[in-house]
Protein backbone atom coordinates (compact mmCIF):
# COMPACT_ATOMS: atom_id res chain seq x y z
CA UNK A 1 0.00 0.00 0.00
CA UNK A 2 0.87 3.29 -0.35
CA UNK A 3 0.50 6.40 0.77
CA UNK A 4 -0.48 9.46 -1.95
CA UNK A 5 -0.79 12.69 -1.52
CA UNK A 6 -2.55 14.98 -3.96
CA UNK A 7 -2.08 18.32 -4.16
CA UNK A 8 -4.67 20.55 -5.46
CA UNK A 9 -8.75 19.62 -5.39
CA UNK A 10 -10.10 20.59 -8.38
CA UNK A 11 -11.49 18.07 -10.85
CA UNK A 12 -8.08 16.37 -11.73
CA UNK A 13 -7.19 16.23 -7.94
CA UNK A 14 -10.59 14.90 -7.15
CA UNK A 15 -10.77 12.27 -10.08
CA UNK A 16 -7.50 10.88 -9.32
CA UNK A 17 -8.31 10.67 -5.58
CA UNK A 18 -11.01 8.27 -6.58
CA UNK A 19 -8.61 6.19 -8.81
CA UNK A 20 -5.86 5.83 -5.77
CA UNK A 21 -8.20 4.97 -3.38
CA UNK A 22 -10.25 2.66 -5.34
CA UNK A 23 -6.71 0.59 -6.07
CA UNK A 24 -6.70 -0.12 -2.04
CA UNK A 25 -3.77 3.17 -1.64
CA UNK A 26 -4.98 5.66 0.97
CA UNK A 27 -4.45 9.51 -0.23
CA UNK A 28 -4.70 12.62 1.08
CA UNK A 29 -5.90 15.82 -1.07
CA UNK A 30 -4.72 19.26 -0.12
CA UNK A 31 -6.68 22.38 -1.07
CA UNK A 32 -5.56 26.00 -1.13
CA UNK A 33 -6.45 26.15 2.41
CA UNK A 34 -4.11 23.39 3.38
CA UNK A 35 -1.11 25.12 2.48
CA UNK A 36 0.38 25.04 6.57
CA UNK A 37 -0.52 21.26 6.21
CA UNK A 38 2.64 19.35 5.20
CA UNK A 39 2.99 16.30 2.57
CA UNK A 40 3.38 13.20 3.93
CA UNK A 41 2.70 10.71 1.02
CA UNK A 42 5.66 8.70 -0.68
CA UNK A 43 4.09 9.78 -3.91
CA UNK A 44 3.22 13.37 -4.16
CA UNK A 45 0.91 13.98 -7.33
CA UNK A 46 0.92 17.88 -8.05
CA UNK A 47 -2.46 18.84 -9.69
CA UNK A 48 -2.40 22.05 -9.52
CA UNK A 49 -2.49 24.43 -13.16
CA UNK A 50 1.01 25.24 -14.28
CA UNK A 51 1.01 28.23 -13.15
CA UNK A 52 0.50 27.17 -9.61
CA UNK A 53 3.81 24.96 -9.40
CA UNK A 54 6.21 27.72 -8.45
CA UNK A 55 3.68 28.69 -5.70
CA UNK A 56 4.16 24.63 -4.28
CA UNK A 57 7.69 24.63 -4.43
CA UNK A 58 8.03 28.00 -2.61
CA UNK A 59 5.68 26.16 -0.01
CA UNK A 60 6.90 22.79 -0.21
CA UNK A 61 9.94 21.97 -1.94
CA UNK A 62 11.39 20.34 1.05
CA UNK A 63 8.79 18.13 1.62
CA UNK A 64 9.01 16.81 -1.82
CA UNK A 65 12.93 15.74 -1.28
CA UNK A 66 13.02 12.04 -1.94
CA UNK A 67 9.47 11.15 -2.92
CA UNK A 68 7.88 10.49 -6.44
CA UNK A 69 6.18 13.64 -7.41
CA UNK A 70 3.86 13.42 -10.43
CA UNK A 71 3.64 16.41 -12.80
CA UNK A 72 0.20 16.49 -14.81
CA UNK A 73 0.47 20.35 -15.93
CA UNK A 74 -0.51 21.28 -19.54
CA UNK A 75 1.69 24.38 -19.62
CA UNK A 76 -0.28 26.12 -22.30
CA UNK A 77 -1.10 29.98 -22.88
CA UNK A 78 -3.85 29.93 -21.39
CA UNK A 79 -5.13 33.63 -22.93
CA UNK A 80 -4.49 32.68 -26.67
CA UNK A 81 -4.67 29.05 -26.41
CA UNK A 82 -2.36 28.74 -29.40
CA UNK A 83 1.19 27.81 -27.80
CA UNK A 84 2.80 26.73 -24.88
CA UNK A 85 4.64 28.67 -22.85
CA UNK A 86 7.90 26.34 -22.50
CA UNK A 87 10.38 26.47 -24.40
CA UNK A 88 10.01 24.45 -27.52
CA UNK A 89 12.69 21.92 -26.96
CA UNK A 90 11.54 21.26 -23.07
CA UNK A 91 8.56 20.55 -21.12
CA UNK A 92 6.93 21.87 -18.10
CA UNK A 93 8.14 18.56 -16.28
CA UNK A 94 11.75 18.74 -17.51
CA UNK A 95 11.48 21.94 -15.94
CA UNK A 96 10.09 20.40 -12.32
CA UNK A 97 12.87 18.04 -12.80
CA UNK A 98 15.45 20.89 -12.66
CA UNK A 99 13.84 22.41 -9.25
CA UNK A 100 13.68 19.23 -7.73
CA UNK A 101 17.01 17.68 -7.87
CA UNK A 102 16.55 15.11 -5.23
CA UNK A 103 12.64 13.92 -6.44
CA UNK A 104 12.11 11.23 -8.70
CA UNK A 105 9.72 13.27 -11.05
CA UNK A 106 7.03 12.02 -13.71
CA UNK A 107 4.63 12.99 -16.28
CA UNK A 108 1.27 11.46 -16.01
CA UNK A 109 -2.27 12.44 -16.46
CA UNK A 110 -1.43 15.11 -18.34
CA UNK A 111 -3.67 13.70 -21.48
CA UNK A 112 -6.67 12.16 -20.04
CA UNK A 113 -9.20 15.53 -19.41
CA UNK A 114 -10.81 14.86 -16.00
CA UNK A 115 -14.25 12.78 -16.89
CA UNK A 116 -11.97 10.14 -18.40
CA UNK A 117 -10.17 9.69 -15.39
CA UNK A 118 -13.18 9.49 -13.14
CA UNK A 119 -15.47 7.32 -15.44
CA UNK A 120 -12.46 5.29 -16.57
CA UNK A 121 -13.59 5.29 -20.43
CA UNK A 122 -12.20 7.98 -23.33
CA UNK A 123 -15.78 7.33 -25.26
CA UNK A 124 -16.17 3.97 -25.43
CA UNK A 125 -12.11 3.07 -24.78
CA UNK A 126 -10.64 2.22 -21.82
CA UNK A 127 -8.39 5.40 -19.89
CA UNK A 128 -4.61 4.81 -20.61
CA UNK A 129 -2.85 7.05 -18.47
CA UNK A 130 0.77 7.38 -20.17
CA UNK A 131 3.89 7.88 -17.84
CA UNK A 132 7.33 9.58 -18.51
CA UNK A 133 9.70 9.34 -16.44
CA UNK A 134 13.44 8.48 -16.05
CA UNK A 135 13.34 6.01 -12.32
CA UNK A 136 12.05 3.31 -13.44
CA UNK A 137 10.92 1.96 -10.38
CA UNK A 138 9.03 5.36 -9.69
CA UNK A 139 7.37 4.66 -12.31
CA UNK A 140 6.23 1.09 -12.16
CA UNK A 141 5.37 2.02 -8.08
CA UNK A 142 2.90 4.83 -9.84
CA UNK A 143 1.62 2.64 -12.73
CA UNK A 144 0.85 0.10 -10.14
CA UNK A 145 -1.28 2.63 -8.45
CA UNK A 146 -3.08 3.69 -11.60
CA UNK A 147 -3.62 0.02 -12.59
CA UNK A 148 -4.74 -0.83 -9.00
CA UNK A 149 -7.26 1.84 -9.68
CA UNK A 150 -8.68 0.35 -12.50
CA UNK A 151 -7.12 2.81 -15.21
CA UNK A 152 -4.68 1.53 -17.83
CA UNK A 153 -1.19 2.41 -17.57
CA UNK A 154 0.90 2.68 -20.40
CA UNK A 155 5.22 3.57 -19.87
CA UNK A 156 5.58 6.24 -22.53
CA UNK A 157 9.30 6.58 -22.03
CA UNK A 158 12.15 8.78 -20.45
CA UNK A 159 11.13 11.87 -18.77
CA UNK A 160 12.14 13.71 -22.29
CA UNK A 161 9.34 12.10 -23.80
CA UNK A 162 7.22 14.80 -21.58
CA UNK A 163 7.39 17.37 -24.04
CA UNK A 164 5.36 14.41 -26.63
CA UNK A 165 3.13 14.23 -23.69
CA UNK A 166 2.67 17.93 -23.50
CA UNK A 167 2.32 18.44 -26.96
CA UNK A 168 -0.66 15.52 -26.92
CA UNK A 169 -2.05 17.25 -24.16
CA UNK A 170 -1.78 21.08 -25.81
CA UNK A 171 -3.85 19.58 -29.08
CA UNK A 172 -6.51 17.58 -27.71
CA UNK A 173 -7.18 20.81 -25.32
CA UNK A 174 -7.23 22.73 -28.94
CA UNK A 175 -9.99 20.03 -30.30
CA UNK A 176 -12.47 19.95 -27.01
CA UNK A 177 -12.32 24.02 -26.79
CA UNK A 178 -12.71 24.14 -30.94
CA UNK A 179 -15.69 21.27 -29.98
CA UNK A 180 -13.63 18.51 -32.75
CA UNK A 181 -13.96 16.46 -29.21
CA UNK A 182 -16.14 16.36 -26.00
CA UNK A 183 -14.60 16.56 -22.85
CA UNK A 184 -15.37 13.02 -22.35
CA UNK A 185 -13.56 12.03 -24.79
CA UNK A 186 -10.14 12.87 -26.75
CA UNK A 187 -6.98 10.53 -27.28
CA UNK A 188 -7.78 6.90 -26.59
CA UNK A 189 -4.85 4.17 -26.83
CA UNK A 190 -6.23 1.47 -28.71
CA UNK B 1 -14.43 15.39 -58.50
CA UNK B 2 -10.57 15.97 -57.53
CA UNK B 3 -7.72 14.15 -59.34
CA UNK B 4 -5.22 12.89 -56.72
CA UNK B 5 -1.37 12.67 -57.33
CA UNK B 6 0.15 10.31 -54.68
CA UNK B 7 3.91 10.44 -54.82
CA UNK B 8 4.61 7.15 -53.11
CA UNK B 9 3.26 3.85 -53.56
CA UNK B 10 4.71 2.36 -49.98
CA UNK B 11 2.21 1.03 -47.45
CA UNK B 12 0.82 4.44 -46.70
CA UNK B 13 0.62 5.20 -50.67
CA UNK B 14 -1.50 2.36 -51.47
CA UNK B 15 -3.74 2.52 -48.50
CA UNK B 16 -4.26 6.54 -48.83
CA UNK B 17 -5.28 5.68 -52.60
CA UNK B 18 -7.68 3.39 -51.62
CA UNK B 19 -9.64 5.74 -49.47
CA UNK B 20 -9.12 8.21 -52.26
CA UNK B 21 -10.59 6.26 -54.43
CA UNK B 22 -13.26 4.79 -52.64
CA UNK B 23 -14.59 8.17 -52.16
CA UNK B 24 -15.26 8.47 -56.33
CA UNK B 25 -12.34 10.56 -56.63
CA UNK B 26 -9.34 9.80 -59.04
CA UNK B 27 -6.03 8.63 -58.35
CA UNK B 28 -2.74 9.06 -59.61
CA UNK B 29 0.11 6.65 -57.03
CA UNK B 30 4.02 7.66 -58.81
CA UNK B 31 6.44 5.12 -57.64
CA UNK B 32 10.16 5.65 -57.34
CA UNK B 33 10.65 4.55 -61.23
CA UNK B 34 7.75 7.50 -62.32
CA UNK B 35 10.40 10.29 -61.60
CA UNK B 36 10.00 11.81 -65.25
CA UNK B 37 5.92 11.23 -65.31
CA UNK B 38 4.63 14.67 -64.07
CA UNK B 39 1.84 14.88 -61.39
CA UNK B 40 -1.72 16.16 -62.89
CA UNK B 41 -3.55 15.99 -59.46
CA UNK B 42 -5.06 19.21 -58.01
CA UNK B 43 -4.18 17.51 -54.91
CA UNK B 44 -0.44 16.11 -54.43
CA UNK B 45 -0.17 13.63 -51.66
CA UNK B 46 3.94 13.26 -50.65
CA UNK B 47 3.53 9.80 -49.21
CA UNK B 48 7.50 9.25 -48.76
CA UNK B 49 9.91 9.07 -45.62
CA UNK B 50 10.61 12.30 -44.14
CA UNK B 51 14.69 12.33 -45.87
CA UNK B 52 12.97 12.15 -49.56
CA UNK B 53 10.90 15.03 -49.30
CA UNK B 54 14.06 16.84 -50.61
CA UNK B 55 14.15 14.70 -53.21
CA UNK B 56 11.16 14.77 -54.59
CA UNK B 57 11.19 18.41 -54.59
CA UNK B 58 14.22 18.78 -56.13
CA UNK B 59 12.70 16.54 -59.30
CA UNK B 60 8.94 18.10 -58.96
CA UNK B 61 8.95 21.72 -57.31
CA UNK B 62 8.00 23.58 -60.26
CA UNK B 63 4.66 20.88 -60.98
CA UNK B 64 3.42 21.63 -56.96
CA UNK B 65 3.21 25.48 -57.57
CA UNK B 66 -0.64 26.14 -56.95
CA UNK B 67 -1.66 22.92 -55.78
CA UNK B 68 -2.55 21.86 -52.56
CA UNK B 69 0.11 19.64 -51.22
CA UNK B 70 -0.04 17.23 -48.23
CA UNK B 71 2.87 16.43 -45.90
CA UNK B 72 2.32 12.79 -43.97
CA UNK B 73 5.69 12.85 -43.07
CA UNK B 74 7.30 11.98 -39.47
CA UNK B 75 10.54 13.42 -38.98
CA UNK B 76 12.23 10.85 -36.74
CA UNK B 77 15.71 10.43 -36.34
CA UNK B 78 15.13 6.57 -37.10
CA UNK B 79 18.33 5.00 -36.00
CA UNK B 80 17.43 5.98 -32.61
CA UNK B 81 13.52 6.34 -32.39
CA UNK B 82 14.55 9.08 -29.30
CA UNK B 83 14.02 12.36 -31.12
CA UNK B 84 12.85 14.44 -33.87
CA UNK B 85 15.20 15.67 -36.66
CA UNK B 86 13.16 18.87 -37.19
CA UNK B 87 14.00 22.14 -34.81
CA UNK B 88 12.01 22.36 -31.64
CA UNK B 89 9.74 25.11 -32.49
CA UNK B 90 9.60 23.58 -36.36
CA UNK B 91 7.95 20.49 -38.22
CA UNK B 92 8.46 19.18 -41.34
CA UNK B 93 5.41 21.08 -42.51
CA UNK B 94 6.73 23.93 -41.75
CA UNK B 95 9.88 23.58 -43.58
CA UNK B 96 7.71 22.11 -46.80
CA UNK B 97 5.93 24.96 -46.35
CA UNK B 98 9.03 27.47 -46.38
CA UNK B 99 10.51 25.53 -49.46
CA UNK B 100 7.24 25.44 -51.47
CA UNK B 101 6.02 29.05 -51.29
CA UNK B 102 2.90 29.15 -54.15
CA UNK B 103 1.79 25.83 -52.64
CA UNK B 104 -1.10 25.40 -50.16
CA UNK B 105 0.69 22.32 -47.66
CA UNK B 106 -1.56 20.96 -45.24
CA UNK B 107 -0.24 18.19 -42.69
CA UNK B 108 -2.53 15.41 -42.58
CA UNK B 109 -2.72 11.57 -42.14
CA UNK B 110 1.41 11.43 -40.25
CA UNK B 111 -0.66 10.06 -36.95
CA UNK B 112 -2.89 7.30 -38.01
CA UNK B 113 -0.64 4.37 -39.09
CA UNK B 114 -1.09 2.29 -42.53
CA UNK B 115 -3.03 -0.80 -41.05
CA UNK B 116 -5.94 2.01 -39.56
CA UNK B 117 -5.86 4.10 -43.21
CA UNK B 118 -6.51 0.35 -44.90
CA UNK B 119 -9.40 -0.26 -42.67
CA UNK B 120 -10.88 2.54 -41.40
CA UNK B 121 -10.64 1.13 -37.67
CA UNK B 122 -7.71 2.26 -34.94
CA UNK B 123 -8.86 -1.03 -32.76
CA UNK B 124 -12.50 -0.33 -32.54
CA UNK B 125 -12.80 3.47 -33.33
CA UNK B 126 -13.67 4.96 -36.51
CA UNK B 127 -9.95 6.56 -37.57
CA UNK B 128 -10.06 9.95 -37.55
CA UNK B 129 -7.50 12.00 -40.14
CA UNK B 130 -5.95 15.26 -38.58
CA UNK B 131 -5.73 17.56 -40.75
CA UNK B 132 -3.38 20.97 -40.03
CA UNK B 133 -3.11 23.72 -42.59
CA UNK B 134 -3.60 27.73 -43.27
CA UNK B 135 -5.58 27.65 -46.40
CA UNK B 136 -9.04 27.07 -44.98
CA UNK B 137 -10.78 25.82 -48.99
CA UNK B 138 -8.06 23.77 -49.09
CA UNK B 139 -8.05 22.06 -46.02
CA UNK B 140 -12.21 21.65 -46.21
CA UNK B 141 -11.18 20.31 -49.94
CA UNK B 142 -8.53 17.56 -48.40
CA UNK B 143 -11.43 16.59 -45.29
CA UNK B 144 -13.69 16.12 -48.35
CA UNK B 145 -11.76 13.60 -50.13
CA UNK B 146 -10.83 12.01 -46.57
CA UNK B 147 -14.37 11.75 -45.49
CA UNK B 148 -15.80 10.50 -49.05
CA UNK B 149 -13.44 7.79 -48.46
CA UNK B 150 -14.76 6.50 -45.58
CA UNK B 151 -12.71 8.14 -42.88
CA UNK B 152 -12.95 10.32 -40.21
CA UNK B 153 -11.84 14.02 -41.16
CA UNK B 154 -11.22 16.63 -37.96
CA UNK B 155 -9.76 20.27 -38.66
CA UNK B 156 -6.47 20.18 -36.41
CA UNK B 157 -6.03 23.88 -37.09
CA UNK B 158 -3.33 26.03 -38.57
CA UNK B 159 -0.15 24.79 -40.11
CA UNK B 160 1.96 25.16 -36.94
CA UNK B 161 -0.15 22.26 -35.39
CA UNK B 162 1.81 20.04 -37.41
CA UNK B 163 4.35 20.40 -34.66
CA UNK B 164 1.99 18.90 -32.10
CA UNK B 165 0.58 16.49 -34.83
CA UNK B 166 4.33 15.57 -35.27
CA UNK B 167 4.79 14.92 -31.68
CA UNK B 168 1.67 12.60 -31.74
CA UNK B 169 3.10 10.50 -34.78
CA UNK B 170 6.26 10.52 -32.69
CA UNK B 171 5.36 9.36 -29.49
CA UNK B 172 2.73 6.53 -31.44
CA UNK B 173 5.41 5.29 -33.17
CA UNK B 174 7.84 4.53 -29.96
CA UNK B 175 4.91 3.29 -28.49
CA UNK B 176 4.20 0.76 -31.28
CA UNK B 177 7.99 0.25 -31.85
CA UNK B 178 8.47 -0.75 -28.09
CA UNK B 179 5.18 -2.84 -28.28
CA UNK B 180 3.09 -0.89 -26.42
CA UNK B 181 0.30 -0.16 -29.18
CA UNK B 182 -0.21 -2.76 -32.31
CA UNK B 183 -0.04 -1.29 -35.35
CA UNK B 184 -3.57 -1.73 -36.33
CA UNK B 185 -4.43 0.37 -33.20
CA UNK B 186 -2.53 3.74 -31.74
CA UNK B 187 -4.56 6.66 -30.81
CA UNK B 188 -7.81 7.02 -31.77
CA UNK B 189 -9.87 10.39 -31.59
CA UNK B 190 -12.96 9.67 -29.54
Amino acid sequence: MTHVSIIGSGNMGQAISSVVARGGNTVELFNSTDKDKPVTGDVVILAVPYPAIDQVLADRADQLSGKVVVDITNPLNFETFDSLVVPADGSAAAELAEKLPDSKVLKAFNTTFAATVASGQVGEVPTTVLIAGDDADAKAQFAGIVSAGGLKAVDAGPLKRARELEAVGFLQLTLAVGEKVAWTGGFGLV
